[in-house]
């Protein structure tokens, strides 16, 4: 298992990558987790198109962060490598990265919306509202999509530390995390997913004044005989303890 | 397991508490189904408060259609007994009778209103729309809340024949259902609720015009780029075939 | 378990069936699955009303496609079998065919729109919008309504490629998807339910400006607690590592 | 596993943890339960930061009500803890508390929106509204700030007795829940989360009046014709019985 060049490093990414599948934000092959070993110079990635139940360490590709080149592996490495490639190399605190198409989370990169710091499950993660990226250009679309898909996300960073805020929103994309290693960007887009989830709900019961919350509440004598049969010495619910 | 009295009715209502258990219907001990023996004169219904894990045929209790009375079995019968009472001695073709908080289908019921059909998911079960209950007037709560819940339920159906839409929506509380058996007025619960969530998901899309489906298509070149990666000769994305 | 004719063809049928009940798309009976074998001119499609769990490869069904007899098997083929045909009628390409009621496709099929192109994630399977078929005339509902079904599907894609778009809103009923064989078809049956949820919830996330997206932030002292009690120095949060 | 000090309420505090993690309520390591031992005049809590899966009793921490301070244990107790105690100093009925960031209670919080009573199922728990808690002020935040949010949860319910209304929504951050053992605690939750999530859907179907539920019904001769596939005599669906 642990045989090979980059064995442990692959045997980790394939760990994060297996995590990202069981938590439920993937369906199908979507999303990719990669891990870097700076030491090395490379970051080993999930290969592109593979199902997550039937890959193993040895699926994994292993790529150079300064060729950007194929330096272990047979398989293709995941289509948006270059964009992981990109941000390796601004950030260097950034050990591990995570993209998916989680639901709430995508929902909000392709309304074109930051998310904004609305919680303290929010602040417990991230310093901040997390950003979403500018439109690309017709020519970066073009000439080297996944490339200026990492630029774009280094530049909505000009002015945010991306160790506090581990996480962006790529326009009508979707989202990217990041962190200490694979498996804590892939703990970020959790959180990241978590806290969209909560800002929709939220969204709902802000629209709430005019409607329902403005009216409706349970009549008194209804409220008074439910809470009766399951509370106090009338209650008739459930069996004699 | 197939001792004693109304043995068969017993485990067959005790299967039909499982499958509402394990059709995501219910937390913790909530909801409750029976099941009817015409012949015997009586119903087994779900005891009271008992956890579904460890409930077995010896906790189902029966009760007389005539009396109202338990007949059978040392445990409570459900606090509802009385609004499946009322319902079987109305109409004489109920086999099975379940009730439950669903989600959505209590949303509906507390925002007290009948779910329209709108479209064939409902049409293929519910021949027209589910109604909702009129109101409980103080006294039928103080005096006889459960067996009026039951009475209310038969008043909304006065124009609408039973079999045809096997479910009603009680105001501010939630889903009745039944059927030929318990298993199916577990079935047709599991619709009503599906009916509503589609019905809450359409009511979202059905404000759209005016914000995201009015505008925030994807731009044409990121099209054509995204599908290209997975389509065609120039396809990135996968491996080899 | 290959025995008899068109043996393969049932077993990848089966097996396509169980994918999609697998899936989560499906409650019950609910949802078909049928695959072609265009050198033998018949299709393998799931029986009528048979639960998922019992189902084996003796219930599939065979169809020819010249008549739209059953020429193998006991058992009923799916009551939307007609719209099957039509469609292996139309499109040579076209290898397999799944029909559900998913959640929010479904809703926005009984919401009468089409489903635009908001994202990426569409963009990787469905080359522009998911068309939304025209209201059924009241004769072809009475006279051949599951084979008009499949005729207004083929006439929703006439100026339309149906390999770029493999999947269809049938108004006020459901989503059909299709692709090289079966298992293919319930893939687009659930990357359409993905991005259909993912468009209900930008959607809410669309309306936003005037409620809690305009407003709301977490005041700057709570941020900075909660993000402090977690990282940095002075964190409180976790063990000693 | 009931060696040591302390080792029932250990055991038992970490049963209602493992019952909280189980429940669905948290992701990671989210959400903390504790439980009281007046007799002993001590609480047992969840540590901080450490993992649902792989905790036991060992890692449970137990701290004094008199002093706030831990009593055994090595593990840093979770960063909740002086909220808590103030809840326990306070309320001397209360056995067991909950605290957790589930989706719907907590975006309720986060809209500072007290839960009204909508219905029924709220009623079998929680007595009235589920109030929310007023804004910390800054030197609050800055001083004592969990021992604070246990202040101002105390003074929510200056005019609300505890036991009738076992949660509370506190504002900006999320729900706590208690009751007479960490296991009751951890069931308010989910019935809170629940009432919560009921709400949200109610929110939804009452904005429906100006959009689907004032048209959109499905086609009479649909409707006849889907209910008549599947019922009666001329019915086309499933197999012969």
């Amino acid at each position: 298992m642990l045989d090979g060049m980059y064995a442990k490093l692959r045997e980790r990414t394939l760990r994060a990558n297996r995590a990202l599948s069981e938590s439920g934000l993937v369906i199908l092959t979507w999303g990719n987790v990669s891990e870097v070993d700076r030491d090395a110079g490379v970051f080993a990635i999930k290969p592109s198109g593979v199902p997550y139940g039937s890959m193993t360490a040895e699926d994994i590709t292993v790529v150079s962060i300064e060729t950007g080149e194929r330096v272990w592996g047979a398989a293709n490495p995941s289509s948006d490598t270059p964009t992981h490639l990109a941000l390796y190399r601004a950030w260097p605190s950034v050990g591990g990265i995570c993209h998916c198409h989680s639901t709430c989370a995508t929902a909000c990169a392709q309304a074109a919306k930051a998310l904004p710091c609305l919680g303290t499950t929010h602040a417990d993660v991230f310093y901040g509202e997390v950003p979403v990226t500018r439109t690309l250009k017709a020519a970066e679309v073009e000439q080297s999509y996944e490339a200026s898909t990492g630029d774009v996300i280094v530049e909505a960073f000009r002015k945010i530390d991306p160790e506090a805020v581990p996480a962006v929103l790529v326009r009508q994309h979707g989202p990217f995390s990041w962190g200490r290693d694979g498996m804590e960007a892939v703990e970020h887009a959790m959180v990241l997913e978590e806290c969209a989830k909560i800002a929709q709900a939220q969204v709902v019961f802000g629209t709430s004044d005019a409607t329902v919350f403005g009216f409706g509440r349970l009549d008194r004598n209804l409220l008074n005989k439910h809470y009766a049969r399951k509370h106090g010495p009338g209650g008739t619910y459930g069996q004699k303890k």
